[in-house]
Formats: C-alpha cells, structure tokens, sequence
C-alpha cells in the first residue's frame, strides 16, 4: 500500500494525457458532430499539450447503419484526414475497436496508409481471447496497441488475474483500467492499479485509466491512479461522455505540473463549442439517477432513460434499481 | 503514511453525519428557506439517520440587519424550536457562531434553556484567541463545541501547527479541516487529517472535514478523511452550499455502511424540495469558474459573480484571476 510516484509538486514525464471527448462525447449524440468542433477540437488539444486525441470508433457497417450516425462511429480514413490532414503534430491519432463491433481485418489498414498511432481495443473479461486476436493483429499491422477492459466492476477477482495473465503474454502496449459504471471508489482504484501495475511492469507494458463521473469521482480516481503509478489518462472536454460523462480534461491539465500543458486552448474550445452545444440540449453529466446506479455498481442504461424522461422522482427510480435483482 | 481505519465493508460507529444545508446553502438564498423546506428536511435527516442537523448563524443583529436575511442567519432559540419543539428525536441541533460576528455572549443562552446541542465556531487561523475565548464560553454555558478553521489551504504549515497546539488544550470537543476554497486535493487531505488527528488523539478530541465541491472533490476529499479517521462528516442536500457547494447527504449516505443510515429520505426531500428550489433559480454547485478558483486556491467570490452574471468567457475569467496576482 501507498507507494506513491511523485509529490503534488513533481510531475512525471511518464504521464499521457488522452482526449476521448469524439469518442466517449459520440455516445451522448450518435456521433453528430460539426467538421469545425473536431477541428477546433483538434487544434486545441494540440496546443494544449494533449499526447493523443481519440476521433472515435472504428464499427462496422455490416452492423450499423451508417444513416444513423456521425462518420466518427467508422472514423474511415478519409474522414479523419479531411481533419487532420498528415496530422503534422505532435499529438498522436487514437481510434476505438470494439470486440465483436469491428471488422478489422477489413477496416483497419495497414499503419503505413494510416494517419492513426494507436487502436484502443475494448472487451468485457470474458471476450478477452477475441481481444487478443485484434490486438495481434493491429500490432502486426504497426500499430501502438491498448486493451480497455470494461466493467470490471463486475468481474471477479480470479477472473480479473487470468485476464492480465493472459493480456501479460500478448504484444499489446497498454492495459486500461475502465470504470466503466462509475461505481469505483478510491480505495478500489488504489488496489486494481496495483493489480495492473504489477503485470505491466512485469511484462514492459504501461496501464491506463478510464473514468465515469456518476459519484463525482472521475477527476478523484484518475488522479488517485496517477499518484499510483498509472500514466495513460484519458479525459474529455467539459466531461462529455455516456450518461454522468468523464473526468474532464480541464480539470486534469489544471492538475497535472507537466509543463507541457495548458488550460488555455480548452477554455477557449468550451466557450466555443461546448457551451452551444449544452444550449442545442446535447445532455452529460452527473445528476442523482447517475449517482444511484453508480452506488449500486449498475450500467447507467436506466439512468440515462431517466435522464431522457427528465424523470426527478427519485425515490421511485431508486425503488425500481433495487426491484431489478 | 497509509494507516487506514477500516476497509469498504466496515462502517465505524465514530462517525457522525452533520446536515449543514440550511447554514451553507443559506449562504446561497440569504437563508430565505420556508418553514415547510425546514421542518421536511428534520425529519427526513431524523429518519436517515443524521446525527446533527445544523440550522444556520447565531450571527449578530447588531452587525447584520435582520430584514436583509431569514431567520437563520440569527437562530433565535424561538425560531428553532417553532420547528423542532423540544427535539424529541436522536439527531442533534447544531448552530454555527463566526468569530468577531457573533455576540456570544449575549445571544448564546445557556444550554439548559436551549434546544441546541452543538455549536460550531467558525474561525480564521489569525483569530484563533478569539475561537478559543467563544470555546470557553459556551463550553462553560454547557454545549458541545466544534472549531472549524477556515481557509486552511492558505495558512503556513507553523500556523496551523501553532493553531492545533493552542486548540489542544482549549476544552473543544472537536476540530474541524475546513477546504473553504475547494482546493485542497486528496493528498494534502491525507496529510492535513494526520495532523489534525494526532493533536486530536493527544488530547481525546475528535476531527471533522466541511469540504467544499470546486473541483468536484468534496466527496473524494470528504471519504479520504474519513478512511484516514476523521469522524464528524459535514453534507448538504443536493450539495447545496456557497458557491460550488459542498459533499451532498445523498453521496455520503449511499456510501457509508453504518446499518443506522438510509439514502430514501434524503431522495424524498429532494424530490419534494430542492428540485422545485432549482427551478426557482437558486443556484449552486460546479462549474469552470468555481473549478478555475480552486485549481488556484483562491476565495470563491469572484466565481460567484461570474455565475450570477452567467459567464461563459472562461479565457477572460482565467485571466483576470491571474492579474489579481
């Protein structure tokens, strides 16, 4: 317990800073938005310092409809560079491959036709196998490489070692710790990043946090997994995400002592863009069904339905969470 | 570092929960609270079983004017007892007296002619003499007392190791680590609690925390010092509170195991009461302005003017707080 990495004054040249806002922020509109927020979007995390921004998911369209979103669910090539050109930054290009969503042999090219760095790869612990095929093989296609195992609030302690035993011995890069229900306190955090921790450093391999706000503790636990030693930390401006949304990148940068980062393009990109787009009705963030379900370590799936009905009785829905088992 | 009291599963029957809605979040509405609001939220802390409910300010009406402010920015013992009677409950009455605007001696009447239990004295660290003197006084008089030391994040370390020694041998019942600015992060919580409570367990005194949510910390902060042995957990409903308000009942109930606590009550009244408050239009909790204040450690006043006057120009608001250098 409490090996620490660094003092609030230190910083640590390890740290990454990832922008999930397309990604994460897409789920919240189908992936609607303007060429000019992305773009915008893009200049401000460069400026910002930010190490990689995520443009969203590689789906297949075998599986969804490309009618019904934003081109940022595929993120085909084309529409990435139509933004970023040859991404002549330092910032690096993420996507997100879901197992069993993605056709990725036959949509994720080569990485020399590619403007994308790094395919984050998304499982639940029991599809980690098929994880580990997508991985060998963006790996062998060149590229930087994640794992992001989802809902590990419900997995079981055995489980969660024999998935990092088995994550230990594949190419991957980096292995994410992703709460995905929002229902991690601290003290979990402190012993799932340990946990990772030990297998990464085991196996030359970094680890990363994903956060969800619906207790208010998306900001807490990234920090508290960076204090612990994780160095990947994905945030989103102003939190847009799924229901209670995400640590937001603007409370991290104000954090982090790295000189590399600046609050000042993100502030500038909130006035611009996030603020219109709260006033279109584009709805995140935590509110008491987030909270509810977080406490019961639930997938906010009612609490966002809640959310849409703009539903305040909450003794009601309360009831109706505890009715479910 | 790391001595921990208790694991996830534990509860500890040291702690206690003190509701301080009416007197931070009659920070927010110049204490106009209606009866009907007051007398609910009584009951509903009584059935969730909140050990203290503080009702306001003993402030002084010859400093403030009493046509400016509700009744409980004075709690005049007939203004309290219209809605407890003689408090035929287990939950405890607590009042706060700021120093240098309280007439303690006059308005404070003994404890064998008051419905009050505790009161909580509200100090800066410069006027810690004072603090004690008001200790003295109604500790003599007969109540329970508290000193909460506010703006802690800007005092130097020997002030408040001096404040903690003079406080030591005062006969205060408890001490609080007030983050009036939102700007404390978990790790200096962690260091501040280990202070306060070796002064505390030196001379069998208890510690609190009154956090405040400007970074969206106030639970993050509040269950740090709480697994680090704090006891005395300040909370608000709907974190209704000055500013970006405070850790919120509803968070810290559906957190703590202790069996003599229930969220449900606290979901009723904000069902029935806060929800209707917010559509009145008063306002509270987080936002980039309250954010930007506590990532700078600064009093929350200028934020408060951005929010009434529904800024959204952060780059400007940002920049103004750093001329104030």
């Amino acid at each position: 317990m409490s090996k620490k990495k660094g003092s609030l004054l230190s910083y640590r040249p390890d740290i990454k800073v990832v922008d999930a806002t397309i990604r994460d922020g897409g789920l919240v509109n189908d992936f609607h938005f303007k060429d000019e927020f992305i773009r915008d979007l893009y200049i401000a995390n460069a400026e910002a310092g930010v190490d990689y921004m995520e443009f969203g998911y590689k789906a297949s369209k075998d599986i969804f409809n490309e009618s019904d979103f934003g081109p940022w669910k595929f993120c085909d090539e084309d529409s990435i560079r139509r933004i970023v050109g040859d991404n002549d930054t330092d910032m690096k290009i993420s996507v997100m491959a879901d197992v069993g969503r993605c056709n990725y042999k036959r949509d994720i090219l080569p990485k020399s036709e590619s403007v994308i760095d790094l395919v984050r790869i998304a499982t639940y612990i029991n599809t980690i196998p098929s994880a580990i095929h997508m991985i060998e093989h963006c790996h062998n296609l060149g590229y930087e490489t994640t794992v992001n195992i989802m809902a590990i609030s419900n997995a079981k302690e055995a489980e969660v070692s024999e998935a990092l035993e088995l994550i230990g011995q594949s190419p991957v890069d980096g292995i994410y710790l992703v709460d995905s229900y929002g229902s991690l306190y601290m003290e979990q955090v402190d012993d799932l990043a340990d946990k990772y921790l030990a297998m990464a450093e085991e196996h030359g391999k970094f680890v990363g946090i994903h956060a969800h706000n619906n207790q208010q503790l998306a900001f807490a636990n990234t920090i508290t997994a960076l204090t612990r030693g994780v160095s990947y930390l994905d945030a989103t401006a102003s939190g847009m995400g799924r229901g209670a949304g995400n640590c937001s990148t603007e409370q991290l940068l104000g954090f982090l002592k790295n000189p590399k980062y600046s609050i000042i393009p993100i502030l500038k990109f909130l006035e611009k863009h996030i603020e219109p787009l709260k006033k279109e009705g584009v709805v995140w963030g935590y509110n008491i069904p987030y909270l509810l379900t977080g406490q019961m370590n639930r997938h906010p799936r009612s609490a966002i339905a809640a959310t849409k009905q703009e539903r305040t009785d909450y003794l009601n829905f309360y009831l109706e969470l505890n009715d479910k088992d």
